[in-house]
């Protein structure tokens, strides 16, 4: 073995830490290496494991199915001769679709512009006025291979003084966010939502903790991260909320980063809907510099492996969006399948159209199966006692709080733990469910969560096993 | 305009240059755009615009066509109920495989292991196994989306100390190097190609380089970058260069970073021939630690919109390992179509299976076409006054040295370009082909290159614009 240490490397690397896939998820895939090479002699008390820790509705066990549309148009995309090998195959709408993006691009095979095709972008900027009511320019818009690659460059150039140049995060939070920022020596600058009032965020916590920074002055806040809807927590964020955190980025001249990637994960729409904050900053009338990020690996389309996304760019000026193209530039440009994907997502069938009836059968299906799942979880969490859970209104997660004992936190410590990854490594060990605790995204001192994706099949049987597990544990740790 | 200027953002995004992709390929694309609008009418002295500047074989006008074996295991795997509604159109060893595939991963549209599906990475120990001669190993694997996000990242975890760590890189180069070093700040140690000998590498002047750096005291050298087919320059490495390489890497303890995606595009094979540094180094008996990076983008696949690599570890400890998985973990996983590809791309079919004739036919039509473009456009190069021309014996590339008169030279000067820049421009100008000057890559103090890529079709016309190009440029800017 070489002479290469990892002390040789670059120290902000070993800050990172992305709990998503971290130390549950490789016992978990150890879990199902396990299973898979003994089918029935395997010794673990179940017969396969369930990911938890992943809003990834495809992943197998899962099984979402893919929405029929998207797949006929990749296919053509990736082999032409389809057309006519296959003419009956294929609706007449997708056979047009894929002849116009034919049309466009030529072979999927070849570099495309590194913002994304140019027809694409055309479409996303029509898809975001029409969700709107006002303008958007295929010119600020860049196509990505998933948000996180978008998020990810971004922070990477808004620090430009490490360790001194801060972001605002929301705690919880999608450890993206932290991990990007470890990486790019960021400052992260937290602010709690609250758990009390359905995960709120409260912009006068953020704008005391401003005044805290600015006093302070080690730290120059330049960009706050908003997830709407919450990554963990499902919440959405109401609209007189929403002006009040663009008044506070124009006041603290902040960078607003607008991660929207559940903007179509509403489960009760009339209640809880959706404003993106393009629609709320161009309605503010101020200069807020605004980067919004949009996905086709969450809400119905689940595509996480095709790799697709953008970001639209709002009151940046030209100069920045050429070294934002500069930057995509190196990497050439993001994979084209996942580029077909947004243009699916951006247009898909309309009324009249051949493929329209099972588009909507099967979107209307996800979005119904996902309502239902969370409305049952809930309940089914809540009634377990030292178990209280937000029903969440956005995306495909819960956050629920327990309640562990002085004596499950001393079992934790004794082994070196966290009490919330002592509780998540039993769960994984009991069950085969593998969630993230709460460690990973962030909480109050002293309080305990897990994050679980709503995607399972056979929800009984799944937040079944959840309460019998909290049982058990609670008994085996019980409260005196 | 939001206040948010350039000066809020990381300075060294400001450094970072990629001139692939810079102010030509810009100019180049409004030129297409122009002509795409304007079909009768756009003014141009061309009637559409060659894209030189990239490596980019199946782009629109090259239309390198893919290969159908890839794309049909592609399109099986986007939608996989074509199976059964067109079973005809699928040879065998195609539905075998996309089977086998779907079995470990299941729907594309879920995200996959970080490191890239366990199948496909085992097929790629395989293939380098069957390659060397020597084991490779599954968990020392990471696909990749293309080789650039290999390249980076690991360019990223090797600068320890900002402004310090120091990376050995040829000269000229392919600008992703340069332009990562500049965004993490990192500090180049160029090392010059000798074009008088075949753009030969020089292990004296690499060591003679490493000990003047030692000297100084300020740069610490912590790996040596080895691009071997090389790009722009097409030269291959011999065996006991290599041997020497690796020799010194050992010394001066560097890791080997090796860009070895050119690795089939061979064109005199017989007299040089290809031989990975992973086989040097394991035959070597040292511990160097060693990435070699490879790619579908290039070779006879050529699908660089699906976006998909590999990179292998040699001698590189667990502990690296693991935190080279954490890093590709916070980007989720390489697209799930790039992977395909590279399961492609390692395991072709085989003879005796249906899909083998027409592979061998479309796989040596490729390498026909360019050995036969690359032996005309270097002997038609090389007939002209003030060009001279290397023959490379790989890659896809030629970097032409030209004679610019001091007139030439004031005139650029004139209008605030560089020399290459100014001669680019005007070859743009002219004819529609789009090159990359050599400032771009690296060259001698004095001397002037561009890279142009040998993929065109209609060679004879191509080159020959080149040829008439540079004589009326002479003309009008005559050496005295």
């Amino acid at each position: 073995m070489s002479k290469l240490s990892v002390d040789d490397l670059n120290p902000a690397i070993r800050n990172v830490q992305y709990a998503v896939r971290g130390e549950l998820a490789i016992k978990a895939e150890q879990y199902r290496v396990k299973v898979q090479q003994n089918p029935t002699s395997h010794g673990l008390p179940f017969n396969h494991v369930i990911s938890s820790n992943i809003g990834n509705p495809q992943q197998k066990g899962l099984d979402q199915p893919p929405l029929t549309f998207v797949r006929q148009v990749a296919a053509l995309m990736d082999y032409r001769d389809l057309k006519n090998i296959a003419p009956n195959a294929f609706p007449k709408d997708v056979i047009a679709r894929a002849d116009e993006l034919w049309e466009e691009i030529g072979s999927i095979g070849a570099y495309s512009h590194s913002q994304g095709v140019p027809l694409i972008r055309r479409h996303v900027a029509e898809f975001i006025q029409a969700r709107d009511g006002y303008p958007a320019y295929p010119e600020h818009i860049f196509l990505t291979g998933g948000a996180s690659a978008g998020v990810s460059l971004l922070i990477s150039m808004l620090i430009s003084d490490p360790g001194k140049s801060g972001i605002l995060i929301p705690i919880p939070q999608y450890p993206l966010y932290t991990a990007t920022l470890a990486q790019f020596s960021g400052a992260p600058i937290p602010y709690y939502l609250d758990e009390t009032n359905g995960w709120s965020t409260s912009v006068n916590e953020i704008r005391s903790l401003l005044e805290k920074t600015r006093q302070e002055g080690k730290v120059q806040p330049k960009a706050l991260v908003i997830i709407n809807p919450g990554n963990p927590t499902g919440a959405l964020i109401d609209r007189n909320t929403q002006d009040e955190i663009v008044h506070l980025c124009e006041q603290y001249n902040l960078v607003l980063l607008a991660d929207e990637v559940y903007q179509t994960n509403l489960h009760r729409p009339e209640t809880h809907p959706f404003t993106s904050f393009k629609k709320v900053v161009v309605e503010s009338g101020k200069d807020v510099a605004l980067v919004s990020f949009h996905s086709i690996s969450k809400g119905v389309f689940g595509e996480c492996g095709r790799r697709g996304g953008y970001f639209e760019c709002t009151n940046i000026s030209d100069d920045i969006i050429a070294m934002i193209y500069k930057m995509v530039s190196v990497t050439l440009c993001p994979p084209l399948q996942g580029q077909i994907g947004v243009d699916c997502m951006v247009r898909p069938p309309k009324k009249g159209e051949e493929s329209y009836a099972l588009w909507e059968k099967e979107t209307n299906a996800i979005h119904k199966a996902l309502a239902e799942r969370i409305r049952h979880m809930v309940a089914a969490l809540n009634a377990v006692e030292g178990v209280s859970c937000v029903d969440s209104p956005g995306a495909l997660y819960l956050y629920p709080q327990i309640q562990l004992s002085d004596k499950a936190i001393e079992a934790a410590k004794s082994v070196g733990k966290a009490p919330d990854v002592f509780y998540a490594l039993a769960l994984l060990d009991a069950t085969g469910i593998c969630v993230v605790p709460g460690s990973g995204f962030g909480q109050k001192e002293g309080e305990h969560h897990y994050r679980l994706t709503c995607l399972c099949p056979g929800v009984e049987e799944y937040v079944g096993k959840l309460v019998e597990f909290h049982e058990d544990f609670t008994k085996k740790y019980p409260h005196v």
